[in-house]
């Protein structure tokens, strides 16, 4: 951490930051310049909070040199990670697609979605069971059965399942349907208490970014997981919410190359959520593979104009199929299978 | 709701848009325009999703006319509410000020706090027991055993006490510690599970707004507590997310008008969460109160430059009392006491 | 035009609308809904203000149904345009890559990156001459003198040049020196004046986004160019301010797809500018490709170690080639020629 | 300036940064941590480019340590400074209310508008004489003409006058006419030759924040007047784009006390440009005042429903009125006269 003095400081000030820095276990070392002094503290600086330096008289800034998240940083970990889900495994050369509808809505609906994902090439298929949506008046989801429901077409299928979790108490039905990986939803990235419970799993979790979460703090909560003991976490970038009107978020297509660099986890990306237009999927998906995404997340229904939920972002099976014949020769480009 | 037809929509197109509105029990009104030919869909809009309308051939758009909140508009409760938290009494011409530390941190620090809140002349204490931070390494809050401590304290003082709920397994000791009310956190607005339960209790609701939410998003939060039968709620702007690096949020002070102009719920407001700086929150919240606020949320700490959370934007109990002395002319100008 | 009555609104408040609407030329179509009574002001809606109207009692909203951009909007020019730069077609099959250095910084280095350019293959020399930064200690540029080796090097390299005006007053120089097209930096984008001017100009005009620009902003500063008679325009993404402070601007890769669907002019991107980070570059690049952009503006200089102005987004004249090298095959799988 | 060194640097990184560090004329101070060396560069860093160290092998990051802005910031100017504009001080114990149309229209309208300013008791008259919108088709302004008649207004009710200024080529113009003062709008608040050239005059200027600046971008831009020559400067906050669509800009409130702290230039507060709500400027007026403003500039018009421009935003001559009279108690409260 660097300790930046106000020019001002006097001497006093510096010597109680220094006996701060001390009584933490780390060493000082100062620097003084025309304008200003600065004040290194040498140690383990994640013991520090930069509030209680800036609170100090004669102190102007206190800042971070070394990121706040360990585990999940490629600093300490620099080989990639490959994370599996039922013998799927996200991040190595080939890509992966998990599709499926926003909201499991009854069998035949969920087995239709699951049958065109086998058909359309993909790997996993999803469904919401637990939607949360800001209007209390609206569909919400069919819950525990829809769980159910989305577990018996993915078995007939042949598909592993993944679904979004957002509540503690909903763990359980997860573990016991046998739900191959679990979503954590973008209003809930920052749910700590959510984020400690599935760190004590032993399932694999797509965390989807806030939409309005910094890389870092996205980072954050997957640290927050992994801190827990579950390191089998894929990020799903997902657009974050910005000055343009036209579409309900910005897809941040920078982000994948920037968690590359960042962390050793896999990244996908969600088009169709970013934009909240399914007409714009084909585009933003061609885009993320071209970027270096290890995979996509997409809505597909079997007739979108009658869909309960986000019927204005599902693909139909056809369009689904098309998109993912367009990805294979971009995916061979990029050195990827599909 | 209005449809906007694209200028090459076929009879046919217009047709099926008319079949649907028909189908929803609503009628239709047609508008030939120039360019464009527009439809109203006459009845109760609510029952319409737009999304379906738009994924119709020909339509260019779907435009909801009414409001999404009912119980929560002033529309159809034109009074203002004034919810009462064990004899406080938010919303009417006396201010509220709810004051305490941002984490109740031992018996003598609280007791502290809740003597310096008294002392200053606020007339709720708060305490957090559950923190919530983007940090796994860092304190994370007493939990169930600060809870208690926070009630001894404010049951020493004769203050009504609140505190912050993130997690529904938390509810119950809210409810055996008899806090007075609860207070949703930001990251927590729009955790739909959360509100639901909330809207069952018959506690007040201190619900802050997200740190990306708009007006109409917090109101829809407020709407789902609202609509499992708890009108005791309270809105607390604290700041959002900007393109301005130099404070944690930006303070919406224009909520207050546009929120008094929506709803009847009070609304106060938190300075020091949204700048993350304590020396800044005298301008804040002056200025709060000169723009409407029916309160303020402050953080005190007997010793800030110690505090094991938020130290950056904890007042001293000095700074507290003269805040408030100086709030209190204002107070008179503006027509409300302190 | 259609005018959302209040719910209280009374008869001769609806009257006065009438009135209004009628006496600009327009004809009314009411709806009488359940809730609210809506107006359609039938005619051109572009002669009408929406805030006249929100002014009038009894008004809650006017909206506008038709788009205000009509010259650069494809609703009315369905054709893509393409926009030719002295033999350089931009917007038809084949990709456009414009590169150059930030700065011309003097006859030597304006070469050899003309050299470089030429060497990687892209077809258009770009140099900045007159700069324009926050910092006014920094480097401003050669201005005339820069513009003139600029032109020089290009002339050498047998590429057309382009440089980004800033200042009415330089126009001038850029048709005596005969630059083959103006760029217009997004400083600049909503500078009226001067956009009215380079509308009156026989140049094409490279607009590029502002930093906080919204699409149709956008397209209005086009429209305003195309008003003046100038139709040669080409829209580049260079990103927008977002919460994200991990990189300078977000590029919103979404924008590809939203203006080829709004508007026929040619798209193009620039990836270093909206990061600020020269190592991005290849990711964000490909992704424009395979989104759909019509090309590339990128930086290259020859060390960029020693740049006087944004060496933090400059390729080396290796990386260049070997980016171009990178994106000729994903070219051909977008069916593109590179 | 702090360059953060990567916890792979070799020793000969470290050589190479050290050796730039001393070409520039500065010391370098090396810190070795436990996972990184800090080198500081000890001098006057405002020569130094972080860019530059941040392109060089093994390096992280390059951290500014002083500000960029000097001639403006408080630092080496610890008292406030008081802007004189023919005889009314802005910036001292009494508030300044700068009062006029977004548009002169006329000269009954102008002679109105200023008749309404002067009963209302405001200091100084403005008045739009070259507009800019996005629109290319509305109405521009009366230009020199408009100009004309706003001095002729100003002389007439004994007020001095204001407009906005966004072309060097209508300086001339502005000091033929012997206009007062000049305003900087938004959209030209980083036109840096716009800048540099108003740096040159004689004449106060009120420079408003850019609809996206940061607060050390806006102050940057006053610095660049400032090096100029003309320190007669006076900011005026007027709302930044946010993620709230309930209102065209938020009024950043905090910028008052963050301002206030890091310059000595008076601050000022347009909250009728921020909302484009006339009914909103009542509550933002007074939390301006209350939040440590030195004035406000406010849109008033003889008849708003029939205003060429900014219909939405202008109040009427009897709520300007009603407005300064209740503000007149809280700038007694503040401790300010008006």
């Amino acid at each position: 951490m660097i300790i930046v003095m106000s020019s001002d400081a006097a001497a006093a000030d510096i010597a109680e930051v220094v006996a701060r820095i001390r009584a933490a276990g780390l060493a000082e070392h100062i620097s003084r310049g025309t304008e200003r002094t600065l004040i290194g503290a040498i140690g383990d600086e994640r013991t520090l909070d930069p509030a209680l330096f800036e609170r100090m008289p004669g102190v102007e800034r206190a800042l971070r040199v070394v990121r706040e998240y360990r585990l999940v940083g490629r600093e300490i970990h620099p080989e990639s990670s490959i994370v599996n889900i039922r013998g799927q495994a996200i991040g190595g050369r080939a890509l992966t697609i998990i599709a499926g509808p926003p909201a499991v809505e009854n069998d035949a609906q969920i087995a239709a979605a699951a049958q065109a994902v086998r058909a359309a090439g993909c790997q996993l298929l999803h469904g919401g069971a637990f939607l949360h949506s800001d209007n209390p008046y609206g569909f919400q989801g069919l819950g525990v059965d829809g769980l159910a429901k989305l577990g018996a077409a993915a078995a007939q299928a042949g598909l592993p399942s993944v679904s979004e979790l957002a509540d503690v108490r909903a763990i359980e039905a997860f573990l016991e349907l046998d739900i191959d990986a679990l979503a954590i939803g973008p209003r809930h990235m920052a749910n700590t208490d959510l984020l400690r419970e599935v760190g004590r799993l032993n399932k694999p979790v797509i965390l989807k970014r806030g939409p309005a979460a910094t890389l870092v703090e996205w980072l954050m909560a997957a640290e927050t997981i992994a801190a827990g003991g579950n390191h089998r976490i894929v990020l799903c970038e997902c657009g974050i919410k910005s000055l343009e009107p036209g579409y309900r978020a910005l897809l941040d297509i920078g982000a994948i190359a920037a968690l590359k660099a960042e962390t050793h986890l896999p990244v996908i990306v969600e088009p169709a959520h970013a934009t909240g237009k399914a007409w714009m999927t084909p585009s933003l998906a061609a885009a993320a593979i071209a970027a270096g995404a290890d995979g996509l997340w997409l809505d597909v229904h079997p007739n979108p104009a009658e869909a309960r939920s986000h019927a204005e972002q599902a693909s139909t099976p056809a369009q689904l199929s098309t998109l993912i014949e367009t990805l294979r020769p971009l995916a061979a480009v990029m050195n990827r299978s599909l």
